[in-house]
């Protein structure tokens, strides 16, 4: 307790392992330090999908990166 | 802000980037048209898992595919 | 098949029914349009959340809100 | 991008608006530092759920608490 | 570990505290015995939405309801 | 109805098809058994995660393992 759930785009070569042990640490400790438990207990847990697959006001990644390109 | 998120067997070939951008598109709209918000916020996530992972009824896709073929 | 999940932000009397009718609908047909399957087996599952629950850019939609509003 | 669900036991009167403020926009903050990116885009969603519905090795919390307070 | 979310209708008085207790720790049991693990680990987490936020086939659940006691 | 979603971690060769399909038959008759309905209409979704995206207490799976092995 709690259960947090990441989900973000993997991009260029994907989050790498200390990126991900960085984050689940980081999240357990503010949880913690804000609501008084959860340091043993906390999930967390790390999903990265693709940029075609994650979308913003009807746009995919994908497509909301190559317009930041042109720009 | 609203989010939503797909989840879907990958059947064949798996869902092209066309029919993700489709639906990302057309879910927003969706959204937007009925709620009168979130035609640039709304989040949406697509996530394929296999037929082996994804069970109707206590039986999986895989073994409900195989009993279609049958009939 | 598929699964679909919608978290959206209670706002003013929250969602009628009927525009969770409306939505559940909608989407169903819209995924069964574009990939030809999930017309009867297609689970729709919407949830609301306080305003205060849900955050974009690390604010709350209650203080985007607020800001709205001034301007 | 990202999307974060912080799913949370409720407990005594609940998180407070600043407690939620503040989580939001430190998970933001976070994740921002480490992938450089999601400062203005990250969506964070917290649910808070009854003791007695978030349960750890078969025992709710519940239940957890109760023994927690006999020793 | 495993986390494991489930999502069920909220119907006549709604899910006991008992009914409760007995799908956690069956769940866990269940897992620990196929898997190996998750004895004292695995997360349960039971959420219960309202008929008309669940939809099979593009209808909510509470006209699913309403249809069957026609007949 | 219900929707359950089970998250995993991938430990050796992953799970097999065969323990995915005992979980799947296995949830849904504890549930139909607890609940009376459900029996034809859950939805069971297995994701399996890296041990390196899910972390217990703010350390991954990966580390956990690896302390485990040490003693």
């Amino acid at each position: 307790m709690p259960y947090i759930n990441v989900k973000m785009t993997h991009e260029d070569a994907g989050a790498t392992k200390e990126q991900k042990e960085k984050l689940a640490k980081g999240i357990t400790e503010l949880f913690s330090e804000i609501f008084g438990r959860g340091a043993s207990s906390a999930v967390i847990l790390i999903e990265e999908v693709s940029t075609d697959n994650y979308a913003i006001g009807g746009k995919t990644v994908t497509n909301i990166r190559e317009e930041q390109k042109k720009n």
